[in-house]
Formats: structure tokens, C-alpha cells, sequence
């Protein structure tokens, strides 16, 4: 009998993303400009470093709480408090995960059921979609419309309502747009999810980079929505811990009794060692935080000056994050198709923007992660490209 | 209308450890000697701890390649070769887990469809059990005698066998019984497996601690074995780094697609300095590594000489692995009752057997993780009251 390993139904559906055809187009050529990295470029703040390099003087790296070291989730809790205005139990409602990824992944597998229909404002970050399939629930995109300035339509949202549907998964500030919701978009949203019962999941990992004036508005913080909301945080945007893998996931107590069940399968525990990061995180000295604030507000702002003049090409302004959402039409090729050119002619790499669903086509998403160099010499050689194109 | 996140029937199914009764009966309590810790009280070796420092110099943590390191999964490759006789392509049939207990889950849920029954000898690994459930399968435990030196009788394992059987996960060397699998066990569950389609999963996080003399053999590398057998293994073990989370999974090509589209759902890409200090791990001195090794094996043949001598207890020697599964039923207790009683009458932590499910009853599991001196005081306790018990 020959062996036949028959993969799950929902696990086999997992779309796998196009980035392939990126990297081969990468493959061999040198003095690339990255526009496309999600992987800043900067170390993490000083004082994170020293604590890191303190904990490893003891050698010891031992598994902690399945959940999150107390002393963590204690003190996350007053910084929610105090910076997000959510109140949560640090023994309840607080799990630390590895990354925003696996509190994603917990949650919707923990309330997901086959055949839910999740709504999804898109473009979107490809795992919210990934993850609702892999649960074997239906992901529905609700298109964000540039002229609008991809805040969404919420008559578009109540229409693609139905009586399956059960989550909306939304980013603020976006992962790849570059925006940042309102809190009268949020107040709309909320009524909206109260109105149809919905669980709203939020992630908020670029919470701490919003560069418009008022602050951003949590969505579990509005009347009504602690109840219903998972918010997703980490500190991989905020203090450069993208490798430590280290995140958290807020949420009313009792779902949380089953995504703490589920977090243990698969995790056991959080990393010692990256906690003990993301407790320094919560202890980081200001200064240090504002620097790399101030850095990537400066570099989002430059980007989009030189991309705005760029010939036919308009552009959103972000207001948040590390991304940048131009809109490439007029070049008349698919956006993959212009990423590939864009490698091959011009030694830029941009991702398409249909890396972020369907409603991408036309786009390209821009990141601000390579140094200032690069993104300098990105943008001129994006700009000569343009103009040879005319 | 009242919010009701109802939360998905396998995941409500997860079953949660008794352990909250031995955490209650520690409360308040002080100079426990601890028999039941999974965590060593020992520090990395050296040269890790070298490495490590010397990654926070530069103060970056960023994301690495989904799937670990390619320099990781080569070094680990030759590794697999040369100690495990495993051949496994690096880039295919290697993915670098957050810990072995990522991997199970991943792998399980990508081959294993609702319904499926899943064979898991018993005394046997919590995760094993729970992760089947929360995939909607149906574990069945099959039991392992202690008469017969916890080593599987392959007749009662056939029989259990039927057109539904999916699958069946082991651990071996033995959490928690502490046996090693000889080689004609193995090639008579490869024949098992081979006949009756099964894929197999087995852990092998305690492959490097075998005190027996015969070197273990992995069952991947038994004949038609490679094409249905997962092998999952890491370095919280062998090198101390359980707070670090990494681990990795070695299984064949095809469905290891699917297991790598989930694990970037959940994961994204295992820990930077995690991947740091398993590359060190895979280049470290063996005179450190035989230090750690030596100092176990001693615990074990220790604390098994001490528990044998303890009257009406019997114990299968210990050939592997951090832990003992002493028979302790002539107290004429529930093992629960048991380890209940020894906190709060005899000052020693133990985990009841039934923590390993029901099979389990009537034992202990021992773990030799805490400090040598903790070791004799907890033998010390539990011959006392063995003793004040007649």
C-alpha cells in the first residue's frame, strides 16, 4: 500500500501567497532597494539590550507561567490602562503570546466555526484571510476604497452582513494602507458589531506609530465592545522585537479560558527571554522610544512627498505605521507584474498589492523598514523608472 | 441582545489538567522539595550562553526565513545524519518549531481529519491527547503495562486498530515513564504502521539522554518508515534552553507543505535568538554536553535506587529522560489523593500519574529537574512517610 498522507481540508486550503515570484525575480541581482521589507533595519532600544544582556548572565532559560509571566501581564495591564484606556485583568484577560500571529491564530481557531463568514475591510494583512480558512470559516472582503481614503463604507459593511457572519478582523493603523480609522469609523464599526452580535478582532501592533494628531481610538475601549473585542498588540513594531516573537491578546475573560487552552497546545509558554524584553519594553525610558518614533515618522513623511510627485501616481497619506499604498495604475500592468519589472529595470523591490487580496490590483505597498539610504535611492530610481515609462 | 462567543466544539473539548489541585496544596507552603518540576534547575552551557551575548551585542532581533534559518536547517540536516541516522533535506522536510509542542500541533491538525482516531499508548504525554482533540480526532489510549516494562504489546495495540485509525504518537525515550523503546518494539510498530496505512509522530525531545547502553533508534529510519513518520525533537532538553522555545519537526516533503503554510499562520518565523543559541547548541563542545548528560543520568539512577527501596513501591528502571513512574499503589490512594497528601504531610511535590491519563492511576511521575539536594530531601520525605504511612 503506498502511503497517502491526506492533508486537512481547511489546512490544504491555505492560500500560499505570490512572494515567490518576488524572490526569484531578487535572485542574483545586487543593490537592490528594499521597499518591500517588514523587517526594520533598526537594533532594539539600549535599554532593552542592556536587560537582555543582564538575563543572560544567568544562563538560565527556564519555561515560565503557560500564560505570560505575572510581573508581564501585571504591568501590561496598567500601560493598557493608562496608554490604550482598556481595562483588563491581568489574570483573566491577558494572555502573552508569541507574536500577534499566534494570538491571531488562537483566537480565531477558539471561536471560529466551520462555515462563519468573517468580514475583512481590504486590502488586509494576508493572515487575518489565511487564518479564517485555515479554521474552515468563510473570509468575506469589503473593498476600501482609496477615494475614500480606504476608511470604510459602513452601508458596504452592513450590506455584506448575513446571518453566518460572525467576525470583522480589521488592522488600525492598516498593515498595508498606511491609515488610521477614526474614532467615528470605530463608533460606526461598533454599533455595527453590536447591532449583528459579531466578535471584533483588532490589531493594534502598529498602536504606538500613529502620526496624526488625535490619538487613535481602541475599539474595545467603546460602550458595549470589551465584551466582543480580541485587541492584538506586541512589540515587534514598537521596540524592534520582531525576532523575539513576543505579542499579547486581550479579551473577555471566558472565551479567554478556551484560547488559554488552545495557546498551551501549541506554545506551552511564551519565551523567557523575550519576555523579560518586553518587560523592559514597558520600562523603556521615553526618549529612547521617541527616537525611533520620530525615525519613522520622518521616513513615512519622505516617502510619500517623493511618491506623491511622481507622475500619475497617487498616494493616500499615511498617518500610521511603516507603509505606504501607492496607487500604480496608470502603469497599466498587474501589480505583480510592475513589482516584477520594477526588480528587473530599476533594482527596486516593492510588493504587489495584491499580496493584500484582490482589491490590491493596481498598487503597490511601500515600506519605510530599509535605512534612509535605501529608501532614498528607491525612490529616485522608482521616479526614473516613471519617467522612461511615459 | 446579550454577547455569546460561543467557542468551537473541539477547542471547548481541550481537556484542562487536575494540576490545579497540586498548585493549591503548594499555597503558602515553604522548603517544598520538588519531585514534579519539568524545568532543570541547571543554566545553558557555556558556549550558548557565549553565543547569546554575543547576538545581543548588536541589539537586532528580526524576522528570519518562515521556517527557520537555512544555516540552522543544514547544520541540523548533517546533525540528523550523522547522530540520528535520519536523512532529511534542509529545505523541504526541515522546519524549525517554537518547541516541539508547535510542531505536534501544526502536524496535527494538517493530517488529521475530524473523526480520525489516533493510537497513543498510555501513561503518555498530556499534549498528545489534548492536541488530537482540539483537531476533532478521537484519541485512544492503549495501555502500557508495567509488568512488561511500559514497552507496548504490539497485539493489544492491533487490536485497537480500526478503519479509522489515523494515526499514532509516541514519545522515546519516555515522558513520563522514563523507558526507551528497544529496537524490535519499534520495527514491530513500523510493521503495524505499515500495514494499516498509519502515520507516525514521535517525540524525541529526550534523544540525547538514553542511559541504557544500546543507542536509540529512531523509528523514521526503519524501512518504508521516512514516507509517513514525523520526527520531532529540540534543544530545551539537551541543552537546557526550555525557555526559548525551539524546536523542530523532520517529516516527508509533500504534506510538509501544508505544515509550513500553518506554521507561518501561527508562527511567522521561529525566534532570531532562539535560532542564535540552537546553532550553538548544534556546535557545541560534547565535554559540556556530556557534563549536563552525566549529571541527569546520576539524578535518575539516584533517585530510582532511593524510590525502589521505599517498601510496596515498585518502579520500572528509569533508561532515559528526566523522570520516574514509581508504582504507589499500596497507599490504597487515588494518585491525585497521593500527591495532595505528600504536599501537605510530607512537604514533597510529586505529579499524580493520572496527569498522563487514566492508565496512569495509581502511579507517580518523579522528575530529577530540581537541585540535588531537593532530590535527596524529597527521597528522604517520601521514605518517611512511607515508613509513618504501615
Amino acid at each position: 500500500m503506498s502511503v497517502c498522507i491526506r492533508i486537512q481540508p481547511d489546512i490544504l486550503n491555505i492560500p500560499i501567497s505570490e512572494r515567490e515570484r518576488i524572490i526569484t525575480a531578487c535572485h542574483g541581482r545586487e543593490r537592490l532597494a528594499d521597499l518591500a521589507s517588514g523587517n526594520p533595519d533598526m537594533a532594539m532600544p539600549d535599554f532593552v539590550v542592556e536587560q537582555l544582556r543582564a538575563c543572560m548572565e544567568s544562563g538560565y532559560a527556564r519555561y515560565t507561567d503557560y500564560y505570560g509571566l505575572p510581573e508581564l501581564r501585571a504591568k501590561l495591564s496598567q500601560q493598557l490602562k493608562g496608554e490604550w484606556r482598556i481595562t483588563a485583568d491581568p489574570e483573566t484577560e491577558i494572555v502573552i503570546t508569541s507574536g500577534v500571529q499566534e494570538g491571531l491564530y488562537v483566537v480565531m481557531r477558539a471561536v471560529l466555526h466551520s462555515g462563519d463568514q468573517v468580514l475583512i475591510p481590504s486590502p488586509h494583512y494576508g493572515n487575518y484571510y489565511q487564518n479564517a480558512i485555515a479554521c474552515g470559516a468563510k473570509p468575506v472582503l469589503v473593498p476600501l476604497d482609496e477615494k475614500e481614503g480606504f476608511v470604510p463604507d459602513l452601508d458596504r459593511l452592513e450590506k455584506a452582513v448575513t446571518s453566518r457572519t460572525r467576525a470583522l478582523v480589521f488592522c488600525n493603523p492598516s498593515n498595508p494602507l498606511g491609515v488610521v480609522w477614526p474614532r467615528e469609523i470605530l463608533d460606526g464599526l461598533a454599533t455595527l458589531a453590536i447591532r449583528h452580535n459579531l466578535i471584533v478582532l483588532v490589531d493594534e501592533i502598529y498602536h504606538d506609530f500613529v502620526y496624526s494628531v488625535q490619538p487613535i481610538t481602541s475599539i474595545a475601549t467603546l460602550p458595549g465592545m470589551a465584551e466582543r473585542t480580541f485587541t492584538f498588540g506586541g512589540f515587534s513594531k514598537s521596540h524592534l522585537m520582531m525576532g523575539l516573537r513576543i505579542g499579547f491578546v486581550v479579551g473577555p475573560s471566558e472565551p479567554m479560558i478556551a484560547v488559554k487552552n488552545l495557546h498551551y497546545c501549541i506554545t506551552l509558554c511564551p519565551s523567557s527571554v523575550a519576555q523579560v524584553a518586553a518587560l523592559a519594553a514597558l520600562d523603556c525610558p521615553k526618549e529612547q522610544l521617541e527616537l525611533v518614533f520620530h525615525e519613522f515618522r520622518q521616513r513615512v513623511e519622505m516617502l510619500h512627498r517623493g511618491v506623491a510627485t511622481i507622475d500619475g501616481v497617487s498616494c493616500v497619506k499615511p498617518e500610521g505605521g511603516f507603509y505606504l499604498f501607492p496607487n500604480m495604475s496608470r502603469f497599466g500592468l498587474s501589480s505583480i507584474d510592475l513589482a516584477v519589472q520594477l526588480i528587473e529595470r530599476a533594482g527596486v523591490i516593492t510588493l504587489p498589492g495584491t499580496e493584500f487580496g484582490p482589491y490590491g490590483e493596481g498598487y503597490l505597498r511601500l515600506s519605510v523598514c530599509a535605512t534612509r539610504e535605501q529608501l532614498e535611492e528607491g525612490l529616485a530610481r522608482l521616479a526614473e523608472f516613471a519617467d522612461n515609462w511615459a
